[in-house]
């Protein structure tokens, strides 16, 4: 289990989100409180949108709560759509390569989650990913894979239904396999002008996930940055629901229900 | 606040005491139980003797719990005499030139606690440093800044004296600038014939420290390697004493007074 | 291109060859002379034999020539046989998981050269890879992916066949993409009891290989350790040639052709 | 021997000068042209003026030709005025707080060349920092060590001043223990308003610098980023010379004569 968190809105500097709350994302990467992993020491990743076609990264594998780097590089970077990332691996390898956010072009995803039965499913879930994306996988996460299924499932031209289609023929596999071990999947999916938050499992308990919109902003967490879920109006997202927002702040959500 | 493992006894490949027990030091990089501080991940190290005249050192700044290399190396190599640490770094940088354990000819230290105000304290203990050893430095902590003043204050002749010295000259640099701020000491000293256990602090509340003896072996912990305190015959080492433990597993406990 | 050596001989502490000599490995790293890219800072890996089941691995990724790691392990451990390589990558990401060597079970494996086309013709090579088999890569690169296929392709039972049948169906993989850029190979492949060394390019120039037994012991590397080539009675391997090395020291060198 | 840039001007991407030009820095990690060092591999980074008060600041211990951040980074950040440095260690641990540049507050500093019998001087030099600044040492470098130096000789009322009295007092300390070994210094020195770039040494061979200026911009550098000195109008800085730069671009050469 890892922790994320997605900030879409007024321009600000990165430190104020990921830094200075209570309970902010580096803080959760020693002492997470919604979760049963609470130390998400296996590297970390920062993905934002500034003034270039494509987004920026930033990642590496030592703990989030010790790197000086990420401290001064999120004190100078200001932006208005952005993604970070505290890992706690799940089985595959620390390497740079295998932590989020992942890229491709102007797309980024990060997830918090498990493909149950990852490595009897791995080859099986290659297969669909086209030609023209395998060569650019880096690493061997399920997450960077399904981020590949998903470009292959029509991404670019209609997000919801690529991902309705990646988790449906994940399920599909998944039966094919006999595979009990639960797919769970809490993942944020965006281009620069559009957000797609989703939540979601094959069994009863997907990971937690809430958002929360102010005047200036809106934030999808895994877990709340302060103790105090009702000032900061802090929502939990359903299971199994897709919250779309968009640059301009308006918000939809939507069932998700994969195909 | 850092744990620790001495081991001397019988030849052992390392990942037997490392890996294996329930709260194997590898463990307690991630939950250590008899600590305010209970994640590990700033680096770790080892040190070991074996057929050459200098011992081995390998020391690296990702958490221990996820370093293949650790994993293969503490599965080959086997000693009779071999120290492990896992670092929580109380301010300075991490950088393998500041795990321990520190090296230097055929000595060993490593260290768990801090030099209180070292900041403050650290140029004048720089000062009475020899400027044989002052160029050895390869680091910034409290802790190998301590084992340079052991050499100065003669450790290579009388290890115990060595020790009373250079605590005594903390405290009277600590009584000179009127630091607060506490100085506790559990460490490792040794030579690789002989070891040197101590647990003192010039407040009421040194770190944790325990041994144990079989018929094969004697360690020293930050913390019981298992859950059973009991049958496995940890004892509290008590506070401001030495345990000093020849290879042929003698051991002696005297009172510690610093000069 | 990458550097490596194997050591097969009379036990002795890995520093007296990686180390010592005038163009040892280590300076290689820095100055590699027999090589287009001169520069192997991307990396490096150990793998050897000792009295496990399994041979040890280090691994990382900084240059070799500033690992103080690398330096204290290679003083301490001591083989009969060993590998050593410093990797200069041909496009995939710097990790450890795409250092060389790869080990799985008791077989160590590492390879200097390229298969060409590798982006185009990855999916098709782990098409071969047996289910038992594919759930161990840990990275990305070429070599580590032909492992896996030597083990598909029989290598526990019969090696030399395994590896006329992994070159061939990389060839006729090669052919059916109608790939232009040659495959490389210079690779040494072992249990621990016999070594296969290979030079093998599908076009006229293949990476160098050279090869020399003293009364001690015997060598493979992809340039000598010291200028004077005649003294120290290197040979070059031809191309397109399987050394086989016993641990007794018998050798017999075979042609290589594909199946 | 290391290499280094200095940029300010019209605000650019990093990348547009780090990676893109023929002898680019990044090219001259791997091979440098102007030294006897070619290769820079121990560590890199960025020092660059933004919008807040402070510089950020980048540095790794990889080398600088394969890191992917550093691509990402170089290709979002936009400055005015930023510093870059490609290692190769002349003694001391490769480790971040190694790295150049060093920062503190608004300064930054970074350094290509060594203060000859630095081992021996260290202590020496560590005298004259003030208790202030004595702390901030992360490292143990004779770079940080000078940046602090500067600091102490009053940097933030007299650079000028505190470069004559530090280089000053370097060389009285060199006399007094007799050392031989010169000290050779190019740096840049900066408040993120005005810039020094020095070029000196006590001997006849201080290392190489250079600086050029378009319509756009001025910069200073280890070695020239293209082929063709002549058209980019590269100007070879006269040994124990300092160049200032304002940031209106306007320039002035003095003599540099230590107190």
């Amino acid at each position: 289990m890892c922790r994320w968190l997605t900030y879409c809105g007024e321009p600000i500097y990165l430190d104020k989100v990921l830094f200075e709350p209570r309970n902010s994302l580096i803080n959760q990467s020693l002492h997470a409180r919604h979760s049963h992993v609470t130390t998400n020491g296996d590297g970390f990743g920062l993905g934002w949108y500034g003034e270039r076609g494509v987004p920026g990264v930033y990642r590496d594998i030592l703990p989030a709560w010790n790197d000086a780097n990420l401290k001064s590089l999120s004190h100078q970077i200001r932006s208005g759509l952005f993604l970070a990332h505290v890992r706690a691996s799940t089985g595959t390898a620390t390497a740079r390569s295998n932590c989020h956010p992942f890229s491709h072009n102007n797309w980024l995803f990060m997830h918090n989650g498990q493909i149950g039965g990852y490595e009897r499913l791995r080859r099986r879930l290659e297969g669909p990913v086209d030609d023209d994306y395998y060569p650019h996988r880096l690493g061997t996460t399920d997450s960077e894979l399904m981020f590949y299924l998903l470009f292959s499932e029509g991404l670019e031209t209609d997000p919801i239904l690529a991902l309705q289609r990646s988790v449906g023929r994940i399920n599909q596999e998944r039966d094919a396999l006999g595979v009990d071990a639960p797919f769970r999947l809490t993942a944020t999916l965006t281009d620069g002008a559009r957000i797609y938050a989703i939540r979601y499992s094959t069994d009863e308990t997907p990971p937690s996930l809430y958002w929360c919109r102010t005047s200036t902003h809106l934030m999808v967490v895994s877990e709340p940055l302060d103790d105090d879920v009702v000032d900061r109006c802090w929502h939990e997202i359903p299971a199994n629901q897709l919250l779309v927002v968009e640059r301009s702040g308006q918000i939809d959500m939507v069932p998700f229900i994969p195909e």
